[in-house]
């Protein structure tokens, strides 16, 4: 099995892992660059991420444009991803959900704030997206180059951007971070919604604090991934 | 297998679809319009949804009275599904549900108004039915003719009606159509219940907005059925 | 198999269906009073109710002492059972339960209430015991028959009653209908305790709509008894 | 099998309990002090839970040192375990968990007390670990000696203790009853946030009335931890 192959079956167990930790249900997807043409990444066609298996996955340049004359239908959203690639040299994967927890953050005046370590991408902040500003009236999908593009921007170096009225994106330098982050920003959201529930007063991680533990989770990311993969993966 | 064969089939899917995804318990129904005889209708016979099968199936008139001398017990509430059926020429499949998520909302002043995409049919509004407006104390069912009429005035031309202390019915071009609204009523009130939470303002979507992606839905609306099929379905 | 037999069976498949529904987990228990000896009842050995099978069933008399010698430890709130048969000869069933969704009101002033048809049992009310009134400081258990009987003077002719700092007891005319009004009280508490945080107004069921249901229900309890038994009963 | 092998089998038991009931994900640790060596303490290398077998636990000195050479990858916060250990004769197990109901007391000015007896271990209070008091800024975790022996002093005698930003802890006099009070000092996060959400008065239980119950419960505490076994240990 090639190196490029390995990285595809891992894309295979991203969808799936999505799936079954409930960060993804009929909708949402994930991709990742092609390892030696970062002007080019993978993603499944249209499809649910529970059902995506290694021939489903297409290759698009960073406009958004399949390759090698693919002719299915690839998600609305593609676009999504080619823009995050275009302005991001950092990032090698991105998640895109409609998780149930995140999708009121993005609608609420509220921000999201990293409650505890497991979250601490969070530290940068996690902006909504709000599209009515440049593109107006529209269904609130990004389809098209501009509205990815204008997406990208609002996300700019973070983690995490929300979107209002539909959903979020996280990134990461690899897969499992891309994933881990799409996982953690779900369980930040529902934990904050219960610390506001408490009517306490409520700590947050400092932003040394975030960017502190932010370092030591590349080292312990392999761990939640090895359950995941193992617990949700398509071998099994 | 004939058209009708496959309707029906579907149908039973339908039933196993919203069980698996919790939208009904012991309780709850989904009916579709003969395809071919817009006066006739089919639903189960008196069971709890996740164990219909084929032969389970009853056939109805509008005034939900049983054909082909059918004497099986039927859901005492089917004149929900004659009577929405006899104001809407362009419903052909109804559900009826008592998702917890709902019930709230049928019980509060607060409305029930699409937070995302996902839920923009909306848009149109949800109001609550209230029995007790025409027919004073009630056991709370939709008994007969004219409480279902009732009822589907309430709902008038939209996907969602709620019904005080009972439930809430939700429409469909096809089954997919009714079972997905039914499935994102409930998360919708889910999500607008944690937005309320967090305690700031909320942002819905605009009816334009509404009405742009309930177009978009009908395109993708595939996706989420083929994995509730794959996964809730019968044959598996 | 003779009639006392069967309905021993029912027993144990009550159990699973609690313990499925997530009603009672470690702990919790449902007992049936003897079809033909009003004063003997039929409770499992302490055991956890999802292990429950017929062979751990005991008998005790309404003293709440086991018969025929049984010398296996029986649960220590065993009195509970005895002195609800002993007040209520309408009640042939009894269950004691810890589920999540109901302590929050045994523990607080907001009164329990029925939302909607399904839990309109609660017309009756759903009175809080406080054992320290009586009793001053005790583990909280129910620990004999003058607890016990302190307890069923508070629930009275009504069909829930919680308890301070531990739980709630339903009661009903048979098996079914006990284990129906423990999951339904739970769902009940958990769809006010949503209706609470919408923030509005919420409008209960009169009264007059509870009697009216509470009668039909017993024409449709076998509707979820039958899925229930299917799904989580023993011989599955 | 001797002694400690029956030990270390329930050790890996705890760890499949613990995750089997949510209370730790991909992260989060349990561990025994060793029977007959006070001093030593066993626990697994680096691995999820759920995942640990019996070839995976490890002997660790009160300093958290690997024992026998051993050089696989410990867990980076097994200083948790030796610093209360150290300080807790009376202590023969401990569990580290992030679950999702805690984390926001962690992070919160509103104390958590015990809202029933399940829970009552908890009147002995829970109090929050604040890192950066001692420390300043750090990645949150407790990296070593010091940090464990700070968190270990501000739990002192209690049965638990919060750590601000990132979880908590919990001992108990044997594996049962630490992995009990992990489980229930989530629910009771869960059932106090609920009441707190129904906006009246809270009544929990008195220091007499947890002292009490606490007693009780080394009596009853087999009976869920055998259920637990039975759904959740590696032999299933």
């Amino acid at each position: 099995m090639t190196n490029l192959d390995a990285l595809l079956d891992d894309l295979v167990v991203a969808n799936r892992i999505l799936a079954g930790l409930g960060v993804v249900d009929g909708f949402g997807h994930v991709s990742v660059r092609h390892p030696e043409r970062p002007d080019r990444y993978f993603l499944s066609r249209s499809l649910a991420p529970e059902q995506v298996t290694h021939d489903d996955l297409m290759m698009f340049d960073l406009a958004s444009v399949p390759q090698n004359g693919d002719r299915r239908a690839p998600y609305l959203e593609r676009f999504i991803h080619g823009e995050i690639y275009a302005r991001r040299p950092d990032v090698a994967a991105v998640v895109h959900s409609h998780a149930a927890a995140v999708v009121p953050f993005a609608a609420s005046t509220v921000e999201l704030k990293p409650i505890y370590h497991m979250s601490s991408f969070l530290h940068l902040g996690a902006p909504v997206f709000e599209i009515r500003e440049k593109f107006g009236m529209t269904d609130m999908l990004i389809r098209n180059s501009a509205q990815g593009a204008a997406l990208a921007e609002t996300m700019d170096k973070r983690a995490v951007v929300l979107m209002r009225g539909h959903g979020y994106c996280t990134v990461g330098a690899d897969i499992p971070e891309a994933v881990f982050r799409a996982y953690y920003t779900q369980l930040n959201a529902e934990l904050q919604q219960r610390a506001i529930g408490l009517g306490g007063e409520i700590r947050f991680l400092t932003n040394e604090e975030g960017a502190l533990y932010d370092e030591t989770n590349r080292k312990v990311i392999g761990r939640p991934w090895e359950l995941w993969k193992d617990k949700f993966g398509p071998t099994r």
